[in-house]
């Protein structure tokens, strides 16, 4: 298998210098220490990220991986396969989610195809990046071959040079594509050697039936499967070319000192994915949404990772994570801008907190 | 005691008609039923308060209540009194956490200074509301005469009036006051006839046996009230100024048909005052974020409330509810701009989510 650069490239860490400058700061600001909870520490991990006593996530840049799923074969999703290219249309006019939520944050946003069943013109804002129509029904055969990976894990790595090289602070990846929650739980159970009927969910809305069945075709999947636990094995036999993608974007963000913004269940397997590949990418992620698929805690376990915002979301392209920004700007402005005790002339806090008792009698 | 009109008329109820119709949309919009989770509920809750088809939170108006509190000469805070007179100058400097995120969001933002032991000058953006220098300490006496109340009720009352001149579509009440957790924190075990040991906390910063003093203080004062559990009388008894002002805007607030962002600890608690008072209040509130105090799940409990946000904040000052805003916005955006399956020419869900099997087999 051929891999981009930045999966063997071990990533440098975030600077501990611009830490600790921004662990100085955080306690220097007129508020009680502490106060601003998981706020503080996410401007502080972004400071060591971006070398900066100024952390910020103005310019943000969006990548949506689309791809098909040769096991949509095994009837496992709500929706026809069809829907997966008919996103592509609907992204290119700006009417999806993840449209609206760019335009809210000012964000960059393009759409990578990597393959549909049904074909679509070239449309502006979509780059092509066609590996095949789809992958093969990975309860047959692996999903992907040895290729498909190296050129999923790519296009990938590319779409974090663009990112990069467009001076964005944060990066952020989606996905689309129809059946894509089977083939991450498949990944997950792999990985993490759970089993499907914990793991498996309603993706875009399974009913219970559905779910059970979707978890033994997994099953039946993961007996075909040869047990390596490798995880570019695992990726192979039954990934996704979006999730191949996400992953390789990931490592590539890492292996760049870029910022990643972590979305949901999908977006999280992939990047259990490149973590288990390289665990130096770890300390350059950023986790925003815990969604309503059941199989994102056990990832979100494995990786040590505490998601922003809990909203019960399960749609995919990117929306957790462009709804969980501003959380972060917040916490950049904070650190930025607020004044210090001392510049503001406020008093610190009293000795008397440690002794407690009547302040009227012993003045 | 003479309240403000906003407490003896029913508020109206949100509209039926342009919830209905928000739910409608909400399911003709390109993305799985339900996967935008409580960004939909959000929407059609905004909706129906504003009655209409489009709901919005561009426009916001904070009013930062402020006041000094007797109960401080028991020892019961981490910071000393001077520090709430002190804030005042910090906020009209614009160097606090509020200020920066009100700016942030485009947000008006107003302070009012409803009195403090220590001096302040008349300073931009701070209302004189001075009602006395602080409240009287409630381990002795009630905290605060009728006629205070009312006259706290009323300056809440105020804001909210102002706010919905202003053309707001969402309120903001924040707090500062050295002192008013312990307020807060003997309000709510009043009304809930819950155990101080549980609801008192570390406020700005109080170790456990300053806790464990702070609750000794609010069990002698429970046990000097006279068991009256009328919320005004509880209010009249341990509320600060601010609390009172605050219960007051809130009431304020859902009267003129203006929604309201409920806060943390302090604001849940004036907003349960309102409630306890008027139940028809209720429908016009959004709760913003759990507070790291750890009283602030009793009263959310009791208002049967489910904050946004858990961002393990504990700073006062409307903090929590600004850092909250942009899910409300996201949500707004996406219930406005989002294509209809319709209108983006993309499938609606198969049949099949009912009747998994291999749709190979059965082509």
């Amino acid at each position: 298998m051929l891999f981009p650069v930045s999966w063997t490239n071990s990533p440098a860490k975030p600077s501990a210098q611009f830490l600790e400058l921004a662990v100085q700061r955080q306690r220097s600001l007129v508020k009680p220490a502490g106060s601003l909870g998981r706020l503080e520490t996410i401007a502080v991990h972004l400071a060591g990220m971006q070398g900066t006593e100024t952390p910020t996530a103005d310019n943000i840049h969006i990548s949506v991986f689309v791809g098909d799923h040769g096991v949509c074969e095994e009837g496992i999703s709500a929706y026809p396969q069809a829907v997966t290219a008919q996103m592509i249309t609907n992204f290119a006019n700006g009417g999806a989610a993840i449209n609206v939520l760019a335009k809210l944050l000012g964000a960059a946003l393009e759409v990578v195809n990597l393959g549909t069943v049904t074909d679509t013109p070239d449309l502006p804002g979509v780059i092509n990046a066609r590996i095949a129509p789809c992958t093969r029904n990975f309860v047959d055969v692996d999903a992907m071959t040895s290729q498909q990976v190296a050129k999923a894990l790519h296009y990938g790595d590319e779409a974090a040079e663009r990112a990069a090289r467009s001076g964005c602070q944060l990066f952020i990846g989606g996905e689309m594509g129809i059946g894509n929650t089977t083939s991450a739980a498949a990944i997950a159970c792999a990985l993490l050697n759970k089993n499907p009927m914990q793991l498996a969910g309603p993706g875009s809305g399974l009913d219970a039936a559905g779910v059970r069945h979707k978890a033994e075709v997994i099953i039946q999947a993961l007996q075909r499967h040869d047990d390596d636990e490798h995880p570019m094995a695992v990726l192979k036999s039954f990934g996704g070319f979006e999730i191949a993608a996400l992953a390789g974007a990931i490592a590539g963000c890492a292996a760049r000192g870029l910022p990643v913004l972590i979305d949901g269940f999908i977006v999280t397997v992939a990047a259990l994915i490149a973590v288990s590949e390289q665990p130096d990418i770890r300390p350059w992620l950023l986790f925003s949404h815990r969604s309503a698929e059941p199989g994102h805690q056990a990832v979100l376990d494995a990786l040590n990772a505490t998601p922003l915002v809990d909203m019960d979301m399960r749609l995919g392209e990117g929306s957790g994570a462009a709804v969980a920004v501003p959380l972060i700007r917040a916490a950049c402005a904070l650190h930025n801008e607020m004044a210090s005790f001392d510049t503001a002339g406020v008093d610190e806090r009293l000795q008397i907190a440690t002794k407690p008792g009547k302040v009227k009698r012993h003045d």
